[in-house]
């Protein structure tokens, strides 16, 4: 094999599945290229800051295991994960070890349990606009999404509801129900616990997604739908606690939907990194994490503050947003009428200042959020964030 | 959610995916958990020695990667891989870095080459016996598998052609050309042209998957399939190299079908661990490696000619077997006509020694190999090699 990078095969030659059809590129995928442009000041990236990662930590840690343990941590290890590992986890959602499938990252949590209990053809629901690796692994799953509108109280539920007495039968609801992503919004208690009713009464499972619950710092972190329902496949990572490049996730399900994820587990990669896991148990069951977390949210919380008045000074009423109660983004919607975010996108990238546009979160064609954009302030200098602001503002007033 | 460990959800109720219920737990999976028993001497490992893996250098490259550049190695990166290990690997195959995705192990190669290629209901060829990951990851796919009978000289290629002219048309054949699992059985250059051959005329792609090429101590490598044909997904790894806690593998694919790999690669768990994938390069691009394959090849030989000597030892003429070329395993027969290995193997781990017996590799159900066993030598020191030849004759003796 010897092929140029340009060339093609001819296509038809070639057996693509159905699988493969169902992704595009995504919005987000073409972005991230240009977020490595230095003359570029990125608000459109989903990194957490790198000044959060325990380094010194970690690097202890593995130090510590390549030492003591080598033969184990460089090994082949279990499916469903480090055993200790899983038993923190269990510890923190009240739940039994054997309901723990470590995954590689949360995205594939994600990902196996849509593939665990979704045919293609079924039904999945998620708020409209919806978290971008949902959608993707929806896309995968052949999956026809149902998106559902959503307001600072998160998921209309209630919108859900109507949808279901009409006849909708979603095999699976999706919801990330503190500080989602884009809309920053905390789905409220009244909704959860409907969500848990219709959940029962419909059949539906729920995948619960918490990648920023430790990153709240305004108002108070709500029961998770998993405390009133047992029908939920709750997932998480410590992608933003620790540090996302070690790629450690997890479900935490009934445990039939536990024993069918980790034989696709199995099927699909073994098993995740040893020594990432072994990593992460120390540092989860460390004292130092306490500080860490409160050492994040101040990170986060000044930038969120510094991005926010940014926006005030230089866009004023051009821009209204919530602000947030935490997480990495502020999703914003300009006020001029005739902007569409997507269209603005490639000459704020001129301008230098990056942004991602609405549309990359629209689940459903009727509704492209053209007015909207994500920004992050979680990588980004609070001086870089004002230059960023004034950048959008000026590109802004002249589109 | 607060479920006891052993109490079931009533299985009506939660929603399963044809996906999932295309996999049963594996023979090997239920062995697994035998060979942590100290008192069983564990022929059945499919696991490298943890003596081969390179302690020192990984240690201190990772020390160097999280002194130097912290910000990088922790964090998410791109979904196609670190490019510097892309362009390695892309070298050693004398293709395009484009044509390389970097996969959470081999098996991750192996999964998303099938899904971005097949269809539920679509015929996978593959050698029978076959490799236990690609029959795990075929079952996923819903695909229909069809086993090529083997010998010596690897898959029967012209029993493939018979299959092909009768009028079965298989999606994908997938072969370990090198040393094949369980067989050791190397495919002889003139199946590799005529399976070339037969590909372009039939149109199925071809995955070649080669885990222990760099593990032959005997008769030379023969050129890949890739090197005479385009419609081959080349499949790799380093966890028989370096160390497969790391779960670094990778696809060399067309580029059509490397574009299509990556965009599934992004749905299902957004990319490898950074880190890994930084250690892996340095030390592929190492010159230490020579020496360190030499190292492997030694012991692993060592390993094998104690295995085979004890094997002659304690079962005479009850055995037969082929002098292993290379890898880990030793692929045996049985002379004794009324013996099941499959029925001898909870007699065997009685008796203190686990193999993995003909039937977990079964592609058919109409040749279950019930005379086979496959032994591997890698982990296990030589003297207890010995003692294991020797409580499998006893076990044999009284069957």
């Amino acid at each position: 094999m010897n092929l140029d990078a340009g060339e093609q095969l001819p296509s038809p030659h070639l057996p693509v599945s159905r699988a493969a059809e169902s992704l595009r590129s995504s919005a987000i995928r073409e972005l991230l290229a240009v977020t490595n442009r230095r003359d570029v000041i990125s608000l459109a990236g989903g990194l957490p800051a790198a000044e959060g990662f325990p380094v010194g930590r970690i690097t202890s840690t593995m130090s510590e295991l390549l030492d003591q343990q080598p033969e184990v941590v460089l090994q082949y290890s279990e499916t469903e994960g480090y055993p200790p590992l899983r038993q923190e986890i269990a510890r923190r959602y009240h739940a039994s070890p054997e309901q723990v499938v470590i995954t590689n990252g949360s995205q594939q949590a994600i990902e196996l349990a849509l593939r665990a209990t979704t045919n293609p053809g079924d039904v999945v629901a998620l708020a409209d606009p919806g978290y971008v690796g949902a959608i993707q692994a929806i896309s995968l799953s052949q999956a026809t999404m149902l998106g559902v509108s959503a307001d600072r109280n998160g998921m209309d539920v209630y919108r859900l509801e109507l949808d279901l007495r009409s006849g909708r039968r979603p095999t699976i609801v999706y919801v990330v129900p503190e500080l989602d992503n884009p809309s920053g919004a905390t789905l409220s208690l009244d909704r959860r616990k409907r969500m848990a009713e219709l959940s029962d009464t419909y059949g539906f499972m729920i995948i619960e997604d918490d990648p920023y619950s430790h990153l709240r710092w305004h108002g108070e972190a709500l029961p998770p739908i998993a405390t009133s329902c047992d029908r939920v496949i709750s997932v998480g990572t410590t992608s933003k606690l620790l540090s996302p490049g070690l790629r450690i996730g997890w479900v935490v399900a009934p445990p039939d939907v536990s024993r069918r994820i980790a034989l696709m587990k199995q099927a699909v990669d073994l098993h995740t990194s040893t020594l990432g896991q072994h990593v992460v148990y120390r540092l989860l069951a460390h004292s130092f994490l306490e500080d860490h977390v409160e050492h994040l949210r101040a990170l986060y919380r000044g930038r969120a503050a510094a991005l926010e008045a940014a926006l005030h000074r230089h866009l004023g009423d051009g821009i209204s947003f919530l602000s947030p109660d935490g997480g990495m983004f502020i999703w914003a919607r300009l006020s001029a009428p005739q902007i569409d975010t997507a269209r603005l996108l490639p000459l704020a990238i001129e301008a230098g200042v990056a942004f991602v546009p609405g549309s990359a979160f629209a689940v459903s064609a009727e509704q492209r959020h053209p007015a909207h954009l994500r920004l992050s302030f979680a990588t980004v200098p609070k001086n870089l964030l004002d230059e960023g602001a004034r950048r959008l503002a000026d590109v802004i007033a002249t589109a």
